[in-house]
């Protein structure tokens, strides 16, 4: 038999509350199943609304934490039976309370598809694109959990123009989680010290508003109205099979960029329309990896909080079909994408769902699932 | 005896903490006193180290708690006075636990300078300028209290060169509280039912930083190092005589961006360098009024949240002493500054000490003082 995607090696966090009105608190899942670790672990960090108090104990504690859980679950399943609860009994809250929410740029393929789309006559990436992972400050007020309905904005679409947006498009990003603070003047340590876990992202894009408001100070109202992650977030221990160096990197960065530690990560993404799979975006082609981002963050003195979360950028493959975002897929709607009911698609329309997934190889030649994001896209108000 | 500037008219809301350690609380400044309102009002809700339990109480309850504090001041000062603290024996803390933190940039003439230094071959305009109020999101991690030492930053200065920023600079403007939400999905009503009060900010920028990381997708680490606020917000009542139509716009702005309620503010700003007036930018002139920056960063459905700052941009006039920053009083380090000391200024240098003040008129021809935001450089690290 196969090992569960949701096994002993995989345990990601989640906040859960029991249908019918208890209090959301902190879980982890095994299989089909959250152990309510408040009650599991008799400790009270863990009946709260989210993981914030926990990841604040610092990378010491979480790795403890996870050794404990791992062999009650493995050794002792009558003393936790108790504690665990069916999925199908619980409703799942955003995870963390978040700080700052930066969003990083750090595929090539999509960095470079974008510029071709968006600035037709120059070169398509910008003379810093290789020098520094290009990043901004998004919305984090608005990072709503999996299954939050994303209402279609309203906004700008041009000199005048007003209404719905006409090119509702998602971004399928990989999601960094910090759970240890720096202080304001210093500087990042160890990546693995920072960055509690992954969580995957959906970072919705209205392009039309963006591509009118986003000079010169960048993207706002095109990407603020929403942000969706995971109820799960997958602690970098379940990852240390997947890590790989990254990609080749040419200039060599500067030293406060250089990589330590092969953060690049071998996860396979899926993108699905309606059900159907439109992408398979390969996190392990991004340029720039996390520990990178990390380490550019802070270089400046900026501090980090518990809670602050950090995404990769659309994850964009060299081909085609690994393209994660439908701006790319269908080339700004001039190629759209053909579904197996006939119907096509360029932008999403009202009622579309889009649901991410990921999975990742696990210590012994199994696979490990990341929480899906999933939302559905309902009419502009 | 010209009234005082700090007095029954103003009554701006602050945290404070009593030398000795005491835990922060909520107080209002009454001439050089401290109201400790936890004590004079008998109200746990001040005993926090934030407004923002007082301001999630909504527009209503904020009205109805300033009319009770001057009433108490005016008419029963026996029974307030063991609650007022002399400022000199207090130390003041962040007013606010800040939500998002999002930065406008609406001076006609700040915009266009920028432009001008920045994009020389190009319209200083961009096309969308004149149409919305453009934004984009800050750091809100690391807004931070006047009197906070600024540390230099380090970063990226252009392609493999490294080091602390050279052009190390401010930017005055006016911050807007956000203490009443709104709901992921639906827009912003009436502003003083959304925006508690004004803080003044110094949004140090690093432009050497920021000209080679910002494009495409805007500022980041030229600004995320630190945002200085004012320790008193002042709210909007006390800002009943300063209110003025707000400039002329051309072209007609869109139905959603009509002003309501003259929220133009008549504030009059000075930028002291080491204790010498540098510039006096005059907030009337500014192009985009508040209310208008409230109502487009809501149109697309992205809600508020109590805590959440959002900020002018640059408060910079038409002639060349109403300049809010250095870049533009120098014309990008081109045009030193000549100090009384026979000394010159481009940029910051390591020990300056800015200090932006502001008043705005009162009901009775007298005036009303803003809280002071200053900060001192001290050398990178």
């Amino acid at each position: 038999m196969t090992a569960s995607p949701w096994g002993l090696d995989n345990l990601p966090y989640g906040v859960f509350s029991r249908t019918g009105g208890e209090t959301p608190r902190v879980g982890v899942r095994y299989g089909d199943h959250v152990l309510d670790l408040a009650g599991a672990l008799h400790d009270e960090v863990f009946a709260t609304g989210s993981l914030n108090a926990f990841m604040a104990r610092g990378s010491a504690a979480w790795r403890d934490t996870r050794a404990v859980i791992r062999n009650k679950l493995a050794t002792d399943p009558a003393a936790v039976e108790p504690h665990l609860i069916p999925l199908d009994r619980v409703r799942l809250h955003l995870p963390i309370e978040v700080g700052d929410y930066v969003d990083f740029y750090c595929s090539l393929e999509h960095a470079s598809n974008l510029g071709r789309m968006f600035r037709p006559d120059e070169e398509p990436l910008k003379p810093n694109w290789r020098h520094l992972p290009v990043g901004y400050h998004g919305r984090s007020g608005t990072v709503v959990v999996s299954g939050t309905p994303i209402v279609r904005p309203s906004g700008q679409r041009g000199a005048g123009v007003f209404g719905p947006s006409a090119k509702l498009d998602i971004e399928a990003e990989l999601g960094f989680v910090v759970g240890g603070p720096s202080p304001l003047g210093g500087r990042a340590g160890r990546f693995e010290d920072h960055v509690f876990g992954v969580t995957l992202v959906n970072d919705w894009s209205a392009r039309d508003i963006q591509a009118w408001e986003y000079v010169p100070l960048g993207p706002f109202l095109g990407k603020s109205f929403a942000t969706s992650i995971s109820p799960w977030i997958t602690p970098l221990e379940a990852l240390a099979s997947a890590r790989v160096p990254g990609r080749a990197q040419d200039p060599e960065p500067l030293d406060y960029l250089r990589r330590a530690g092969q953060w690049g990560l071998d996860l396979a993404l899926e993108v699905r329309l309606n059900g159907e799979v439109v992408s398979r975006p390969p996190y392990r082609e991004m340029y720039w990896t996390p520990d990178q981002m990390l380490a550019h963050m802070t270089v400046n003195g900026a501090s980090l909080r518990v809670g602050d979360l950090y995404a990769s950028g659309t994850v964009s493959g060299p081909e085609a079909g690994q393209r994660g975002s439908f701006i790319e897929l269908t080339w700004n709607g001039t190629e759209p994408i053909k579904l197996s009911d006939g119907s096509v698609r360029t932008f999403l329309e009202d009622g579309d769902t889009v649901t991410i997934t990921a999975t990742a190889p696990g210590p012994d030649g199994n696979v490990i699932a990341l929480g899906e994001v999933s939302g559905t896209v309902n009419p502009a108000r």
